[in-house]
Parts: C-alpha cells; structure tokens; sequence
C-alpha cells in the first residue's frame, strides 16, 4: 500500500474514450477551471495532481445511463458511451487524514460532469495516516461479543415492532419479554428515536431495569441498541443516559446524522456504535451512480461504528443475495492489511428483513463467517411456539449451518427449527 | 399547510399499481414488517400510520429505471411499470421536529423496496414546529448583503485557483489582487480544506490582513468564504479562528459534513454559512432516484446555511438551465408561508461553474431576482483587461439585465463587457 496516496476505484460511463474520461476525474478533483489560471504550473501539477493509475476496459453501450453527458464533437451520428472501472489516485497532502475531505475529493463534484453518463465510487485504498486520526469501531466485533456475552455464534437479534407507536409501558413490556426469550440482542427501529408520544430518556429509564431483571434471573444480559439519532446534543446526552442507565449498545442512523457528527461521538462515546444505514439505497441503488457498499462501509468503519446494517438474504430490498455476501464479508475483512496499523476496523455486519432459521445456511455459505448480528422480526416472534422458539429455531439454523448438515435433516432432532421451516420455508 | 403532519411527495416508478406502492411506503415508514406482528393494532395504525394522500399518473414505461424490483405474481408476461407522483403524509408526532428523523423517515429504508423501481423524494411540506426548533439561516441574504456591503446587485463572486496546491503566501497574494479587483465575494475551493502543506491556521493568518489591507484603502472589504469542512472539533475552531481574525464567511461541505454537525455548528457560529453541495450529483442525477433540489434545499436551509451552491447556466455540469433556474428560485421563496412563522430562511443560491458576464441576462430572466452570488473563475480573471476589467464586466452584464438591454446593445458603450463577449461568447 502506498503510504502518501490514497486510490480511488469507479466504474464509469462515457461518450469520450475512457482515458478522457479518466484524466477529466483526476485533474477536476485536483485543480481545473475552464480556463487556464496563472500559477497553474507544471511543477504544481506534478505535485499535487490526481494520477490515473489504470483504466479497463468494460464494454459499450449505445444509451446513457444517466441524462445530461454531451459527447466530444468528434463523435458524429450514434454515439457510442464507453464502460470502464478506472483507478485514480491522490495526494493525501492535497487533503490530509480527514474523512470529509477525503470524502469531498472522491466522492465530490466528479458526479456532475457532462463527461461522464455513469460513475460509481467503488472502492477506496487508505493510507495509514487515517488510521492514526480515527480509532474506528471502539469495540468492534469482540468487544460486542463481550458485552453480549456471545460466543461461536451469530448473535440472534430483533427490532421492536410495531416501528412506532408503542407507548413506553409496551416497549418496556414487549423487552422484557424477548430478553426472557433469549435474544441476545435487541433494537429500536431506524424510524424510532425520540418521539414525543414515548420520549427517549423515558424508554431508557423503562427498558433497562426490564433488562437487568431479567439478566438478573438468566445470567444473560441482552444488548438493547438504543436509536440515539437526533442532532449532536441530544446524541451526547442520550449516550450518557442510556450509559447511566447500564445500557450496552446506542444506535445511530449514519447517513441522516454525517460524519461530522458521528466522528464527533465516537470520540466521546463509550458504548458500540450500532450503525443503521437508512438511505442507502437512495446512493446505491443505481449501479452506476453514487457509491459502492465496499467503499461505503470502509468510510463509516473509519468514522467508527462497530456494527453496519448489510440487509438480507432473500429479503424485501433489492439487493441480490451475491451482493449482500459481499457486504458481510467487506464489514469482516481487515482494513489496512500489510502496514504497520495493527487495528482491523472489522465490525459486525447486521443483517435484517424478511430472515428467518432457514436464512442460515446460506449466509454461512457465501460468507464463511459467524461473526454478524442476525435480525430476524415475524421470523422469530411469529414462530409457532412463541419467541424463545423462534431464537432457538434460529441458533439451530446456524447449528446446522456450521455442522455442514442439511437443515431438513437437522431439522429432523430439532423441533424448534422443524416448526420454523413449516411456518417459514414456503415463502418467496 | 398541516400543523402535525409532514408532507412528502415522491416521484416514484413501479411494476404495482400506483397506489399499491404508494400504500407500501407509507407502511414501510410508518410500520412494517413481514409477518404482522402483536401491538399492531388499527387503533395504532390509525394515530401513527402515515397516509396517501394523492396519486397522479404519468404513464407508463417498459423498462425498469432500476434494477431489483420485484413485478406482482399477477403480472404474467410482459411487464409495465407505471410512474406516478404520490404524496404521502406522516404524523409529525411519530419523529418530531428533528432533521435526523425527519430525514431517516421520509428519506430512509424506502429506496430499497422490491416494489419500486424508481423512486425520488422531490419536495417536503413542514410543519411550522421545525422553524420552532431550527433557527435556519444566521444571516441569510440580508445578513450577507450587509457584511459584503453590497446592495441592489449581486455579489459578484470568484473561487480560488488552483483548487489545491497554493502555498499560503500565494493565496493571500492571489487574494489581495482579486480584492484589489473589487470582487465582493471569495472563497476557497471545496476541495481546499486543511491540507498539510498550506494548513488552515495558517491560511486564516496569511489571507485575512490583506483583506482588511485593501479594505482600509478602498472601504470595502471582501467577502472571504473560508472552507472549515472537517471533523467538528476542527470547524468550531476554524469559525472561532475566522472570527478572530476579523473573518464574515465560513464555508462547509454540507453533505461530506452531514445535518448533526452542521446544526451543531449552527448554534455556536457567529458567521453566514455558505454551504457547498459537493457529492449533490451522486444523490440527484438520476431523475428517478434519490433527491430533488426542492426537497434537498429546504432540509439545508433548516439546518442553517446562509447560502447554497445551485450550479450554473450552461455550465460543465449534467444539470438544465431550467433545473438550475429553478433551485435558485427554490432558495430565495420563503418557507413557512401562510403560517405563524415570521422568519422566511432564505438564503442566497450561489452560482458557478463556466460562468462569465454574458451568463446574467439569461439567469435574471429566468429567475428574475439579483439575490444571487455570481461566482466566475475564469471568467473574470482571464478577462483581456485583467480581473478588475472581469469583475466590471460581470457587473455591467447584471446591468444590462436588470435595465432589460440586449447584452451587445450594453456593450457598445461598456468597454469591459465588449472584451468578455468577445473573449468568452463564443464558447459553447
């Protein structure tokens, strides 16, 4: 890795040859104007200009993703839009190790260019000078499994439903339930935060001794990620609070609240920072606009969170089952491989919507991991037996997941998982 | 305009019937889930449900504008995907006044459903309780008029080039010649933040005495948008040292900075904010994704920016000259009207990119207001008679627009006005 640079990965479209297109990226994030300016001199451009590192070459097509590129005047009659993944590095002198310049330079006015049709930030090598500046996730998958008292195994998780709605008293009630059932894990809804109709500091202070008493019967101490999003002050005081009120995790949608002030509490904050990443698919979802999940979750790693949602397998959102693998396995995957920079920045993928039991196996087998926060909602509190079926239906799904054992046939020992299959397994 | 319920109008494309996917984002947003869940009761859907509240069709379509959407079993055959425009309403009390939730509700989870294959969230009606808990604007169009002592004309404005790779010397060298120039308004390039070979401090240091220099001599001084983009910490500093130092103008990135650190530092800022939208192409170019500018500026100004970057007229961006018509016209209407709330959180829409004097007639017959800042690079600086011929000639092309002369009438008896049309107006 390049100590002094940072590379940025797209995949572009264009009616220009993909070398134009390319070298238009990297001199409009270093310095351009229409015209040229004095003290635009070579030497300066040497030192601080962006460098096109490589350019592949992906195909043609005749119609343009996105409206509003204008082709060379070369081009007469049909014009062709080239496809190509192209490699642009920078300076870090140009920006230093700050996320939101960082963020300002790759993933800035590029999107704009008349030269371009399509363009999608895909990946990001950071030089270790980042890690120096931000600490990232504060306990990341280990210290979650600590405080969640989880070992070789997913943590078994759900989201309180209805999303809204429920006063304190139900809240309280319905947590005090599924810690009794045996989640490891519970959270708010990313809709959820600090309503006037149930206030945040009162469902703390309903919520928790729900929880202590039950860890108190149990032993097990579930961790409630309680959705702290709100602007900056009341974050902070929200933390403390649910900190005070001996609560283990704060949730925090990154997208609505930014990196300013997520890196902000993360230097503050002593509890895992669940990460919920509610408008992604508004930056995503084209692909060949905005940004990529591998360079997205690389970014918020940085900034700090110790969990980030992926989606789900087979679930009510758009993304394929290839792609949400490929999520879980970048959020597991340690940044910074190869320098001095011991810290991985891994953190626990959650995976949400529409799971259930049978999710398992193949989540275990495109990922090869256990280490995620998995969040099933009807999948577990709908299950024929009631919640604390529903968790044991799930751990039995990943039992059999980890044992390479077929789940009819482990199902066949296992009545918890046998009823989920009959409730669940005909969906889709 | 509705006390307790925000209004949220979608663009939207689905292989469903319109009010079918309409239906599914306000359950999505309100209250969710696979299987229905106990507590979900009519009563609850009744008080916190969010609602349709109209549909409009706007044809039909074959091809899906987005990949991943799920077509209705019923659909044998070829599928049609009907685009419409749907306004959903949310009851106000089920987030409250905050901008994360707000944001996170109308803006969130919605972009991924399998039920959409377009879907863009292009304007926002909010209740007066938001102006009750966001101030918006500090200084807004009158607070920058008088700092900038500019009345009754744009400010004519031009960013600082090279983007990056001046030394600090250089800049307030630069800086000195363009206030000599008679420019009413600079700032640094969005990509210039604190960057370790000119850093902040000392471009503050370097730039601000010869500002006030120029001011003593001439009595007008300059208005300096100086780029404070970074982790909090580094921008209440940055203000602080700005302030200090006799500065009138921060700038943010807004979306690399996000709406937690920009309210936050909003209360604590003492100066207009001029908020850039570097990264606005990635959440808005594709017209079936995303965000509108009519939506997106209104969440900004909320948050408290005093201006905000719109483009410009047949600029090297994607965007229309309607489009950016269009924005600017967005930032100067009030909000709030018809309400108890006085303030109006207008803000000065800041033009640029390929801008020179001849770009003033078109943009004031279009928008028909001078409440604009008129940024040029190249346009004013490599003017044949020098920038302060270029900053004459951007004035005079508002004079001309604003006496309703053709642009070559007004030159014939304005010598810098005839050079710029000669140097620039036959670009294109």
């Amino acid at each position: 890795m390049n100590q002094d640079r940072v590379v940025a990965t797209y995949l572009i479209e264009t009616p220009h040859p993909l070398e134009h297109a390319a070298a238009v990226i990297a001199g409009e994030q270093s310095s351009g104007t229409f015209v040229s300016v004095p003290g635009e001199t070579n030497e300066l451009k040497e030192r601080f200009g962006a460098q096109v590192v490589k350019v592949e070459e992906l195909g043609v097509t005749e119609t343009p993703s996105l409206p509003g590129s204008k082709p060379p005047k070369s081009q007469a009659g049909k014009v062709e839009y080239q496809r190509g993944r192209v490699q642009v590095s920078f300076p870090l002198h140009n920006f230093g190790p700050s996320l939101t310049s960082l963020f300002s330079t790759v993933a800035g006015n590029l999107y704009e260019l008349q030269e371009l049709s399509g363009i999608r930030l895909e990946d990001l090598e950071l030089p270790p000078a980042f890690a120096e500046h931000y600490l990232g996730p504060g306990f990341g998958i280990d210290g979650t499994r600590r405080l969640a008292g989880v070992e070789d195994r997913p943590l078994i998780g759900t989201i309180i439903k209805p999303s809204i709605g429920l006063s304190t008293d139900a809240v309280a009630k319905l947590v005090s339930d599924l810690a009794t059932a045996g989640l490891d894990f519970i959270k708010d809804d990313e809709l959820q935060a600090d309503p006037t109709y149930a206030p945040f500091s009162e469902r703390v202070a309903a919520v928790m001794p729900e929880i202590e008493k039950v860890a108190d019967q149990t032993g097990k101490k579930a961790m409630y990620a309680f959705n702290i999003t709100g602007d900056l002050d009341h974050m902070l005081r929200s933390h403390d609070l649910v900190k005070e009120n001996g609560g283990t995790c704060v949730m925090v949608n990154v997208n609505a609240v930014g990196f300013g002030a997520l890196t902000y509490l993360r230097r503050r904050c002593e509890l895992p920072i669940h990460g919920h990443r509610a408008w992604f698919g508004a930056i995503s979802r084209h692909p060949l606009l905005g940004i990529g999940f591998t360079a997205y979750q690389k970014l918020f790693r940085l900034a700090g969170v110790d969990h980030l949602h992926v989606g789900g397998f087979n679930s009510k959102f758009y993304e394929t089952n290839e792609e949400v693998g490929k999520s879980i396995i970048d959020c597991v995957t340690p940044m910074f491989e190869g320098t001095h920079v011991s810290r991985t920045y891994r953190v626990m993928p959650a995976i949400s919507s529409a799971q259930w039991a049978g999710s398992a196996p193949e989540i275990y087998a495109a990922t090869n991991t256990i280490d995620v926060i998995h969040l099933a909602g009807g999948g577990i509190i709908a299950h024929p037996g009631g919640t604390a079926a529903g968790v044991r239906s799930m751990q039995q799904g990943w039992e059999a997941a980890l044992k390479g054992v077929a789940l009819d046939e482990y199902a066949e020992t296992h009545e918890e998982l046998r009823e989920a299959i009959k409730k669940f397994g005909r969906r889709g």
